[in-house]
């Protein structure tokens, strides 16, 4: 049985949403960690530090807000960053966050 | 009697700290009224809808977060967007948010 994980349209993203999900340490380092991985990733694979339940809970908020896409695969989920629309969006707003250094 | 407001320095801004402080409708649309008003205004002057108290609230997690500078002035206290530390630590990142239609 596949489940096919609910994400907003490009239409449908809103930017207050997007920067909340953003404005946390772990979901802007699991932002980071995508952005590198452009082909998309098991989050459970990067070295967050944190347990699996929280890292459901940060993609999933990743995901609602519509700055990450979330693929079943097999048993796992792989994850990728929507930055052709976060770009389309709000242009400047990713980059700028990425090449943050604190 | 004079009070002065504490800001953080630009070394002392975070990231995280930025988008938490930007990630709220109110507070997102002070930042574009801001953004108009280049010389700062008095919060109290624009046209947001929302009581006193809770402009304090606003305006004071906007400048805790390093967004927005506040200066006393007579009995007002004046906001202007500190724009140049903004865009000097996350180029980008202010543009994104000011050209979000939504």
């Amino acid at each position: 049985m596949t489940t096919t994980l609910a994400h907003p349209t490009r239409d449908e993203i809103r930017i207050a949403a997007v920067l909340q999900a953003l404005a946390d340490p772990v979901r802007l380092q699991i932002v980071r960690e995508l952005a590198v991985h452009e082909e998309g990733i098991s989050c459970g694979l990067l070295p967050l530090g944190v347990s699996a339940s929280t890292l459901t809970h940060h993609v999933r908020t990743l995901r609602e807000a519509g700055v990450v896409w979330v693929r079943p695969q097999g048993t796992s989920r792989i994850s990728s960053l929507r930055r052709d629309d976060l770009d389309a969006l709000y242009p400047g707003l990713l980059d700028g966050i990425l090449a943050a250094r604190r």
